[in-house]
């Protein structure tokens, strides 16, 4: 089946607005063995949308379009389709109920414009919204599937979810060759040892695929496998992630897409340890990423946010002398504020964060960049230096990526 | 001149990655006069990303491509490039001295792969790379332009700014006409209410364009406006945006794109006021979006992160007694955290959270969404409720955007 994907939005084409959309669509076909080859975004513009319907309705068999259903004189997708099928608009008793609902529950009086997203292309069957007013739009015509969903996320993924991936399972039906895929998390290793140190990749894959995906925080490998079956695909992936590991594992945090902030958590509730944090300039990004994890008070009482030095002598109880020896941003500071945290709050971990984000406050001997990770149990503190770029918000992720990993090794007993 | 923006990966396609490149090319284009019409993204195919190549080659005069240009295996972008121009590799040594530089400060040793990044198709002018290895590609051929740069979004950035933009605006010349844009973001009023109170669209926009983007913070309107010169174009949007103001003003928390935090911030060192934070709920996400303002030191010193009760007792000082009679979620809590905050850092203002976030954590009395934002000055103490949706992350946002308009109005004296 082959399958597009249409973004319609001035706000993605001027980069206003993420393409999210697209991306959550492709990850929810790929479950149902659809795999998106192609995917376009067109500005609101009705002659250009016409145009790469005509387009994308020759070469595909599935179309899903996102974008322009609002009730504002700038959304046009709706009119859009009618002149591209041929067809008129019809008011759906049933969309107009659930629009009228929507605003009973919200309090709000209806008018006019909200009545008119009522309006349905006849040749369509409305799919329902019970998130939003847009109703969205399933055709089918010449054993092709035409489909239109709202643009706002939770609405475009609830439809996906409640209508459209069960209508088109139904419609793929018995599947002949299975195509399943994994993802490797990587952290602290660069692409092209991370390659090398993988050998003979004709050997090692045996017909699989594998493709390197860096970010700034680390390399994701994804294997893709094929086969007859399920259980052989799953199997297969099985055998090559084992190779992998073998040669790569400890640079693995995480199988499938669970974030480091989550694997941390799992260990830390597995382990029943507990944590607190003393942050300085990560600003509260730790705590933040750690508690949005569901279940996080089992480890995480309390954070402290020492911005400035009066919190860290106050409430962390760095001495005043080691402050003014070695300065905020040091080793001497970070494992204070570490052991400081820990003490206030009893856990079995303290971590501390100090650092310089930019793009003001480096010194002559003190760059942007500079971080020192404080670290203590009940035994040992340490404290580990780090000297990431320029930008004040990457310089957060980074730091507290590294800390994440620091405390996933700690637990691993990784060196 | 018509632009077409290709993005190659699968990992975009199957939602792995968001497409943040396309976005970033078509708002710096867009600075130029430049406007995109239309974007796509394709797989890891040479079949397929030739074809486009073809495709936007016919339609476009300008086409700028990313992804696919690393030093492993599964990139092939640099192979279709070289078939489709019908050209050769050759090494170029000035890249092939910037690959060893970064090596060199890397610390780390060079080798065969990477020495690969410094061939380039014959037929192109390299772009040069100091953030990574690969890079780009700049073609001019039957006066159309055709540019290839890295997928990384940092490398991308760095390209575009030191070397396309300002190549293209040469190019460019003189301009003839002006397209300017602005956005005005506003928060706690939905999309139809807005454009009703906005009245006759006609009259008040005179020509000019309106575009309304809602998301689940708020509602962004984007006025577009053309004119002969850049000052008349200036005046005009101007005119629209006071007549705008007027009508809806007090929604209205920026006018370009500086956040909610970023105005806080700003007004928050304007006023000379400080601030402190407890944060249950949240976790720490709003101190987080403060400090990512550069200079939020000038008012903010501390957040404390109570998670659990025992913080909220030993470090903020809030009774037991309230907790056990009215539970940690309750507007007495909240209003005794934001004193206690507020008294231990000594600031103008206190400000506290707590809620339940989900999934987990409601009672019979207490949804799933339930907050309560605490606020003291000198003068008096408050606290106001919400009920938020269902999703963990997106509680925790809408909290903070909500704690954070609370600030801008308190500044600003609106009620």
């Amino acid at each position: 089946m082959n399958a597009h994907i249409i973004t319609i939005g001035d706000e993605i084409l001027i980069g206003q607005t993420l393409n999210s959309n697209a991306a959550d669509i492709g990850n929810k076909l790929v479950d149902i063995q659809i795999f998106v080859k192609k995917a376009s975004i067109v500005a609101d513009d009705e002659t250009e949308i016409i145009n790469e319907f005509k387009d994308c309705w020759d070469k595909n068999d599935l179309i899903i379009v996102t974008g322009g259903l609002g009730p504002t004189h700038d959304d046009v997708t709706r009119q859009c389709v009618v002149k591209f099928f041929n067809t008129e608009l019809v008011e759906d008793q049933e969309v107009l109920d659930d629009v009228k609902k929507i605003f009973e529950k919200r309090g709000r009086k209806i008018d006019k414009i909200n009545e008119c997203q009522a309006l349905v292309p006849k040749i369509a069957t409305p799919i329902r919204n019970i998130l939003g007013t847009a109703p969205g739009f399933y055709i089918e015509k010449d054993d092709k599937v035409f489909v239109v969903l709202p643009g706002v996320p939770a609405e475009m993924n609830y439809m996906m979810e409640s209508f459209l991936i069960p209508k088109l399972k139904e419609k793929v039906g018995e599947i002949k060759s299975y195509s399943l895929r994994s993802n490797l998390l990587t952290t602290g290793i660069p692409e092209s040892l991370l390659y090398k140190r993988l050998g003979n990749l004709k050997e090692l894959l045996d017909g699989a695929k594998l493709a390197f995906l860096p970010n700034q925080f680390g390399v994701k490998m994804r294997i893709t496998v094929k086969a007859e079956t399920e259980i052989l695909a799953k199997n297969k992936l099985l055998e090559i992630e084992q190779k992998i590991r073998g040669k790569v594992g400890r640079y693995i945090y995480s199988r499938t897409e669970e974030t480091l902030e989550e694997v941390v958590g799992r260990l830390l509730t597995e382990r029943e340890l507990t944590i607190s944090l003393a942050e300085s300039c990560t600003g509260g990004l730790l705590s933040n990423l750690l508690t949005n994890v569901p279940g996080a008070s089992k480890y995480f009482e309390r954070g402290i946010i020492s911005y400035g030095n009066s919190s860290k002598i106050e409430i962390l109880k760095v001495k005043k002398q080691t402050l003014e020896k070695f300065g905020a941003v040091s080793e001497e500071v970070a494992i204070q504020m570490a052991e400081g945290v820990r003490n206030i709050s009893k856990t079995n971990i303290g971590l501390s964060i100090t650092g310089i984000m930019g793009p003001t406050g480096a010194t002559t001997d003190k760059p942007v960049g500079l971080v020192y990770i404080g670290f203590c149990d009940d035994k040992t503190s340490t404290a580990k230096k780090f000297v990431f770029g320029e930008d004040r918000i990457i310089n957060k992720h980074r730091t507290t990526q590294a800390a994440l990993e620091l405390i996933r090794r700690y637990i691993l007993g990784i060196e």
